[in-house]
């Protein structure tokens, strides 16, 4: 025992010194808010945790969330302790190309996910012990928090469900330095405030005074593992820049390297007052593995393979086909999850729910705690597919933009897209989330306008794992035009019309194309001759075909959507093709709607048939 | 007092009846919602708050705040019984055109702001709040909130800034009615769980047994205006859908209105099992007035003349000047307030708390707070300037969407734009921003090069009215390249070089003028000539101005930003443009970019001036 307090005290000392001189080799970092959490983490890897350094993916290694990834030179000087990453990788932090980034990305091997953005790591966790207690696994998720943090909303949505959840496996430790970035934080040291706060969540909280003192932590983490029916955290009593005389427990510090010169007199003096903890102790440290009961699961996809059979009915909105498909495919596919921000009814996640009760995670009206735990779910190897208003999901951008960065293969659903929700009004409208979901990198984005194109991108949508991928659903029902036979790609489209003759090609998605399909028939009664094209992917966009298509359509377009102008579908298509001497008319939402009918909606937005008509004969006298 | 009391139980009829009614003739909207809250909402408007029915702006009415949107029908009905809303009126409710729409906007003239996506009140509320503790105004701030949308993370971080800003003029209200839109919420109607659990924010809890009992109500509601040192929470135990025997408390009926049929049934049966409420007692009302003492200030804007007395550096970080220059504007116009989300000393925010200590509000790290405070100063005549990182506004998308839906004035500056900011790596480079802002309606963009032209478009900033403003400042130190002399407008842009046989136009925007105008050299050097743009307004664009430059300039243009290229600058210039049989270039970020130092990251992403020049060549020769 003694020996191993020696140890672990010997690797705090060892992690201090390495993010010093990591962070003034690199010239910038958060070298402070290491020092914090420079027992706690020690403790955590080398004593507390069950895992294999060996074989990161075993199913039933515990796992760990830096959740204020701005410490991450200390996670990646446990690595280093480890054994796993070299000294000369260590020391490349923060320079391009090395995968020890400023804050973590899954570039780094040993990570669940990107942090960096304050407030998501305990989300994911939500998400990993979840997916723990849906499996049956043993391992319990840890999740190191900074003290700044918890005034981020995105933490109680998590604390809240995992109480509601009952995630005895996960365990939470406060890095409680008090010191934000610019000031103190709102409850100081007061660990006995967080702690009242964490038990009326449901949570069981237990304070360690001197968050320095292995021991004592010692203590808090064997109590932290033997309860049950509650997740626990621990609140640790830190000091911000703890070895660092001159800067400890003060502001100014944060996120600031020594230099050199610093540094020369820190070295020295942390050496004399850790002088126990210098030399290596007798000890032979031995991970302690975690029972090899579990094997990864391989994770075969099944496809819908006639999606035809699912639908019954000839007009079906394709936020019920997302449901009924998703149902199928968790049929075939054990991977699948759904998680739905209290809206399962609209979206028809329920469906799901009903066929699948034990993979359906209710997860309340908190989409950021959503989004986040899906990525833990996808970091575990679920395939997890979260769904709820198109427009509600902007309230987890940062989430999304976080999961992009960590190339999280999470499936979003966004339903009632567009002003064709009708009466509801602009809140509840779609209209700016393709925008968003475009401007991340790596992500696909589909909008089919019936149930059969539905079921088949969300087939690609299985078996994309390069990001983030987004489904965008309508509310009303639509008639069902394709079959079984029709093939859907990434990049791709349906050309719906075509003739030798045509004079304009028409480009919509979602419910233009049923617009666009009447104003064909409204053309060709005047012997006006156009191609109309479901542009279900809306990205990644296929320029050389729609180049083509364009091109055999004499040389003019419009664009239809029912998103704003603003950052919508027809600002990619025109901004990509805009070199090719085309001539384009973008119909689209031009200002913010209000209250009405989806038909007086399309036709004051000017997207109706009618308006599609008009803007055909424009532009084929251009 | 009893025939008070009658008087409300007949408003809590009235108000019942009247949106059975709406709703049913709309053919939609949430009369169960609506239900559950008449007794609230009678009390609130015919018995607790003070206010002028006559002057909804009088400075010392008591607020009201809506944020469960989706009861908008008895926030009309409130207005209808308070004679502002003609039965007409009442009964256009969510038809085209009708200020009356399915959530409440600010074309509804009695709304603090637009609701409709939950957790967003309690935030603009704390907003009013903390103005009228500002301001001295006596009047409190009431918000009525949903059950469900405690879920939402956005509303703790309201109570905990409530808490910490000690808001005893603030009164949330909490129907707690049970049911969400699908299901039970997390903690049903265990209003002790509520109770304990604010208390451990630092909030006053009062429950209520029976929310459709006046007198408990009545009680409650003295106690709450009684409290000092903190904001109070009522928690009103209440019956989703009370009065429609068949529909309370009972899951299935959220968000639907009952047809005809089933209405010709419930009205009678309200008429019968609220008979002592059917008739008007003999009571005569009269509105609370507020004290007359504030008058509406008037916001005469002073604007910044010699934006070159500000500053003595050659070099300034653009973000240092927005903080030199907030100070300034504070100075001159004391309706500037500050809000800052614990980064003031990478904003530079803290200058303006030096000069403005008491209009500067620490909003710590919870942006979407801070965003929805920000309305709620502007609903109230403040000109609220809130800055974080650009990267994490993006955890407030969606109360910059419900501003710029409730055209609230409010100027966002966002920090450390694009992979210039170097090593901290992508988490912390906002490369989305522009893509975010640009697609809510009416929004401004500026992206200032330097200090002085920083300085003018917060002059503009200041002056415009109509939505959101976004102010994207840079990390590192520029040169100064304006003077006093030059103008900067909405929609403009300057032209720093040009000649008569300019080849090629580029278009660059913050840190990409420098870029451009060190490929401008190199290019002279071959004799190669280029007019060099800076797009410092990024919305609007002005076609017309733009179209002139490129026609002079060859008609072939580089644009060259630091943001991702999709959603970026360049795309909505392609696409505004691209019938102009111009030719373009677009150098931008095209993945997810890792850590470097700023001039690594501007060559590996080809955004430099080496990339500018060979991009150059490239398009002068098409």
């Amino acid at each position: 025992m003694n020996k191993k307090t020696d140890f672990l005290k010997h690797k705090a000392y060892r992690l201090r010194r390495l993010v010093l001189q990591m962070t003034t080799k690199a010239g910038s970092g958060h070298a402070t808010s290491c020092l914090s959490c420079a027992e706690i983490m020690a403790m955590l890897f080398f004593d507390v945790m069950c895992f294999d350094p060996d074989n990161y993916e075993n199913p039933n290694n515990d796992r760990f969330i830096l959740s204020k990834g701005h410490a991450a030179p200390i996670l990646y000087a446990i690595w280093h302790e480890l054994g796993k990453v070299s000294q000369k990788e260590l020391f490349s932090y923060r320079t391009l190309g090395s995968s020890l980034e400023g804050h973590p990305t899954r570039r780094f091997l040993y990570t669940e996910c990107a942090t960096g953005s304050l407030g998501i790591g305990l989300s994911v966790g939500v998400g990993e012990s979840l997916y723990a207690k849906m499996e049956s696994l043993t391992y319990k998720t840890f999740v190191l928090l900074g003290d700044s943090e918890l005034s981020e909303g995105s933490i109680w949505e998590s604390v809240f469900i995992a109480a509601q959840y009952k995630l005895d496996n996960l365990v939470a430790i406060i890095d409680m330095n008090r010191l934000g970035q610019s000031t103190e934080t709102m409850f100081a040291n007061h660990a006995e405030k967080y702690k009242v706060l964490f038990a009326a969540c449901g949570w069981h909280p237990i304070v360690v005074k001197n968050g320095h003192d292995i021991v004592l932590l010692k203590q808090a983490f064997a109590e932290s593992v033997s309860i049950t029916g509650k997740p626990v955290v621990i609140i640790a009593d830190t000091i911000k820049g703890y070895g660092v005389t001159f800067a400890e427990n003060k502001n100014g510090f944060h996120g600031k390297a020594f230099d050199e010169e610093q540094l020369s007199t820190i070295l020295p003096e942390l050496e004399t007052r850790f002088s126990d903890a210098v030399s290596e102790p007798d000890f032979s440290w031995e991970p302690l593995l975690p029972p090899n009961i579990a094997v990864q699961k391989q994770k075969k996809i099944q496809l819908i393979q006639k999606p035809s059979e699912l639908f019954k009915e000839k007009k079906i909105p394709t936020r019920k086909a997302f449901g009924i498909v998703l149902a199928e495919l968790g049929t075939l596919n054990e991977c699948v999850v759904s998680l739905d921000a209290e809206v399962k009814n609209s979206t028809y996640a329920e469906i799901f729910e009903s066929a699948h009760p034990n993979r359906f995670f209710q997860c309340f009206v908190a989409e950021q705690n959503m989004i986040g735990s899906a990525i833990g779910f996808a970091s575990r190897g679920a395939v997890p597919f979260v769904s709820t208003f198109s427009c509600f999901l902007s309230r987890a951008f940062d989430q999304i933009r976080m999961a992009a960065i960590g190339t999280a293969a999470i499936k979003i659903v966004g339903s009632h897209a567009g002003v064709s929700i009708g009466q509801d009004g602009p809140s509840q409208m779609g209209l700016e989330d393709i925008a968003m979901m475009k401007t991340v990198q790596n992500s696909v984005i589909f909008y089919p306008c019936d149930a059969i194109s539905t079921a088949k991108v969300m087939n690609v949508m299985l078996q994309y794992n390069d990001g983030i991928c987004y489904l965008r659903t309508t509310r009303e029902a639509t008639e069902v035009i394709y079959n079984d036979s029709h093939e859907f790609e990434l990049g791709g489209f349906q050309v719906l019309k075509k003739s030798q003759q045509d004079m304009v090609v028409i480009i919509a998605a979602g419910v233009t194309v049923f617009e666009s399909l009447k104003a064909y028939e409204m053309l060709q009664k005047e012997e006006m001759f156009v191609r109309v094209i479901d542009l279900y992917c809306v990205k990644p966009l296929n320029a050389e075909t729609l180049t083509a298509e364009i091109r055999a359509s004499n040389g003019k377009v419009v664009i239809v959507e029912d998103h704003y102008k603003d950052g919508g579908i027809g600002e990619s298509i025109m901004a990509t093709l805009c070199n090719k001497l085309f001539y384009f008319e973008h119909l689209g939402i031009f200002e913010i709607p209000t209250s009405g009918s989806q038909e007086e909606q399309r036709r004051f937005h000017q997207i109706d048939a009618k308006a599609i008509v008009e803007a055909v004969k424009q532009v084929a006298n251009k």
